[in-house]
């Protein structure tokens, strides 16, 4: 079993995602908060790529949750924070969602057999789903507007250090997550703050959720693409 | 003064060159050639991307130099070892090159106000030029047939890390690229010689050529791209 990391979607066309398993990457917020909402209870997350799609689910009954550029969208009941997900409201409902970085990502991967979302908040449990399967894996970081970043790159160093003793990792790109995680696991918040999306994000008084994104195995699920939707196996 | 990092030629369109000095690096081998050739005497080294160009001035007295795929081409007087770069008969010479990575991060660069080239036997000396002038800096990885490479973004780290008290380095690309380097700049070579390319040559059995490469300072001088020429200024 093979680990390999692709560091931006931009990337993408690098690697070969039909016989791997992908984990999703997207820490500030996007996979954090899908983590956070079926851990919390809702049934099912739909990513979408545009607003109008989001809307039409949104006829169809679905909560519309998600965000442009960091901020809410006026006409969506959810942003995109993990507390808002989290919300017993919510519980049971199906949500549709569009961000900026995330949904590219996960509409990257969906050629893969299975595509898992990853996040700090689910880390371990990514982990050992991982080592129970076969298949090489791939670590698709959801990176900024295509842009390398910090956190998600981190993430992928995370899972690597994870499964180090049961899976292979001999590609340059991930060695040097692996390393990129040995150097900064001791204070991942302090790290992550330190990033451009947090500088962003910061900018939006979201402190607090780049605080619960960097928090470790708060949630003990798996979020897999079922189709369109993503829900807990 | 700032500096950012381009992991790879597949992400320069994320980055404007206009304004910036830019650092080509291909530390397994080319920049690293073209230090030893031009700091051993070499009168200038014109980098082309194919091979027909490179004859076109073998025609006109140049030296020929290159490969693919790591290895030499045979009607070329010149490979792509630094060991051969240093050989008194070429002092005095002006060489033609064409090489699998390097080439297409110069061409990438060209735009920029200056292209110099960087290499870990040449780090002083263009953490020194660098600390001299003014503008942003771009450190433009050539990796590997465009994915993220090992070497050369340790090599960026390097001058992040001598140029740390000058300039802000706040993009992730350029804080990762320096923590990299924090963990392994105390056996470079190791590193060097678990990279994927390291792998890749040492099939031709040229490990003494990774070992020079992972030197450092072994000479004190900057390639200055001026027209289509390396020259040392």
């Amino acid at each position: 079993m093979q680990i390999d990391v692709c560091y931006t979607p931009d990337l993408i066309h690098q690697f070969d995602v039909t016989d791997k398993t992908v984990v999703v990457i997207d820490i500030l917020r996007a996979t954090s908060c899908m983590v956070a909402g079926l851990g919390s209870g809702v049934k099912s997350i739909t990513p979408v790529a545009t607003v109008e799609e989001c809307e039409a689910l949104g006829e169809a009954g679905y909560i519309m949750a998600g965000e442009r550029g960091g901020k809410k969208l006026e006409q969506f009941q959810l942003g995109n924070s993990p507390f808002e997900y989290m919300q017993p409201e919510f519980k049971g409902t199906k949500i549709a969602t569009t961000t900026t970085n995330g949904t590219r990502a996960l509409e990257l991967a969906k050629e893969a057999p299975e595509v898992i979302v990853g996040a700090f908040l689910n880390l371990k449990a990514v982990v050992e789903h991982l080592s129970k399967q076969s298949r090489d894996i791939l670590l698709l970081c959801a990176g900024w507007k295509g842009k390398y970043n910090l956190e998600d790159s981190l993430f992928a160093g995370a899972v690597i250090d994870g499964l180090k003793k049961q899976a292979s990792f001999d590609t340059d790109a991930s060695i040097a997550a692996f390393y990129l995680y040995e150097s900064m696991c001791k204070d991942i918040y302090y790290y992550i703050s330190r990033s451009n999306h947090a500088s962003r994000l910061s900018k939006f008084g979201i402190l607090k959720d780049i605080e619960y994104c960097s928090k470790v195995d708060e949630f003990d699920i798996v979020p897999v693409l079922q189709g369109k939707e993503l829900v807990v196996k």
